[in-house]
């Protein structure tokens, strides 16, 4: 790792398939940020176990984000890979955390209130994730974390319990700052809402030619003829070509306004242009399946250096806490 | 370790100098149980950080359970002796165990109600306190828990969290039974209520003979004159002689009946036999105390055996719940 270089670090919930909306919107700029930073990027395998609880599930999915971490480009030489559950300082700094932190100023919690008000059966995991978080970031002496809006409670919490902690204990975690994500104007879905796995309107990173076509062409539109003007910032499919149309984006804005374009060719232009940019990623994605051995080795090799990384910081934490002899 | 022994597990939390209350109900027994089981005997330093944030205290109070321990007699050749922080997999099973807690079912917690009726301010520790005892104690594949009246539903927590997990994941996890202790009469402190710490009324195991003397004499009695007849069952002085003046016991009772001791003469009896009690464990804990290495590799050797264990467990826990590959 470089030196004098900030560290970055960010966490990923294996959840499934990435679709085009999580690589745009995030995975795209960790493959340019591992250059311009020192940077760890982990699969959070110990949070989504707070609502997963499906073991062959949970496997591939974790082993999926190696995969698809692997396929766009981040390179376990540059930045620092692995699975939280190979480090078990993560969940034993969440404790401590824990024994810091006051019942109701964890209540507070969005994702924990999100699930009661959906009268949903929330799990301890999930109200005591912020404190995993918090391990998470501040274990590494982390600088910088790349947020969305729906994150920004997360790092409070990191920042809260770092300053809490060392209040009490003495100087001993860096207080994180945001990374703002450089604006990616939102990926919208193919019903027009953001696109997201919960509205199930995703197009999916390393889906395949025809499931690309078949979903390109149920984007749902307006229903303008082919000859009357388009608004292209009211249009959904518009929205997608300024992801993977770049070269065409001033031809077809023009003939939007113009007229001269109906919403079936412009979702062909897109489907062609999609799978020419999808095209190289699922086969990069293609042959690292084929050989998983090389993923989990990338990943083992970086839990070890986690390991000794975080094993430092333990050290020092358990003396300053008091359970060191 | 014996073959074909039930294993038996016992934790205590590092909180401060032993009294003779905590002796004769629980540690003398820990002593003989030590032949009848496999057994383990951890400081549970995890679990005093959920309310004690004081280093020097925290490890002050540890290495002194260490020296209580190895003083009365537990023998890191026959039992199993290590601290619960260094065992990385006690705080990570605990975590593991919060993914599939539900948020009402903990709520309902003793440790956690009683700390929020006092208006405490509960830390999260406190309330996730069940959650780390369940994992220290199904970790070992325990059989029994030598338990008292108020640490039932602990145990409770274990084994409905065992039977969840297996229900969820397959057969992992023993369920554990308590170890009732042979029905001791409840140590009376000094002013006739249960002796805790909490009311300070304790006599320490580790006293001196001064303050033996000046404690015993302190004990609060009725006001019957010296020839007046006394019923040993009503006097807390009397009660203490059962535990240590067992030879005089008999001559005793019949001078209280028939009304030809004084309270101060019983005390003093008691402050004799007392002392002679006190003195070679006192005398032996001094001894350890001057070489605390010798309890710091007791512990530390305990910690190599225990973490072996331990990782073998969780390897096949682990595996169970998705987080290996």
């Amino acid at each position: 790792m470089g030196i004098g270089k900030k560290l970055l670090l960010s966490g990923v919930k294996p959840t499934g398939r990435p679709h085009i909306g999580n690589y745009f919107g995030a995975m795209k700029q960790f493959v340019a940020l591992q250059s311009e930073y020192d940077s760890i990027f982990f699969i959070a395998d110990y949070h989504a176990l707070t609502t997963l609880h499906d073991p062959v599930k949970l496997a591939e999915y974790t082993l999926g984000v190696a995969l698809d971490y692997l396929a766009i480009g981040l390179d376990p030489k540059r930045a620092l890979i692995f699975k939280q559950s190979d480090i078990p300082a993560h969940t034993e700094l969440a404790w401590i955390f824990n024994c810091i932190t006051a019942m109701p100023y964890l209540l507070r919690g969005h994702a924990y209130k999100d699930a009661e008000a959906k009268n949903e059966e929330v799990t301890v995991g999930t109200f005591d994730y912020p404190m995993l978080m918090a391990a998470d970031i501040l274990l590494y002496d982390t600088d910088v974390v790349p947020v969305g809006q729906d994150q920004k409670q997360h790092l409070e919490f990191a920042r809260d319990t770092a300053e809490k902690f060392n209040r009490l204990f003495g100087e001993t975690f860096k207080l994180p700052e945001p990374h703002i994500v450089s604006e990616v104007a939102a990926v919208p879905g193919l019903d027009g809402r953001k696109m997201s796995k919960s509205y199930d309107n995703t197009i999916p990173l390393f889906a395949d030619d025809d499931e690309i076509e078949r979903l390109v062409m149920s984007i749902v539109t307006d229903s303008k003829g082919e000859r009357e003007p388009k608004d292209p910032a009211a249009d959904t499919v518009f929205a997608l070509h300024r992801l993977v149309s770049a070269g065409q984006l001033d031809e077809l804005k023009k003939r939007y306004e113009e007229g001269t374009i109906g919403y079936k060719e412009s979702k062909e232009i897109l489907a062609e242009n999609m799978k020419k940019f999808a095209a190289p990623l699922r086969e990069k994605r293609r042959e690292l399946e084929e050989k998983p051995e090389y993923a989990k080795d990338a990943l083992a090799q970086g839990a070890e250096v986690a390991r000794k990384k975080s094993e430092e910081k333990m050290k020092e934490v358990r003396r300053k806490v008091g359970v060191a002899l």
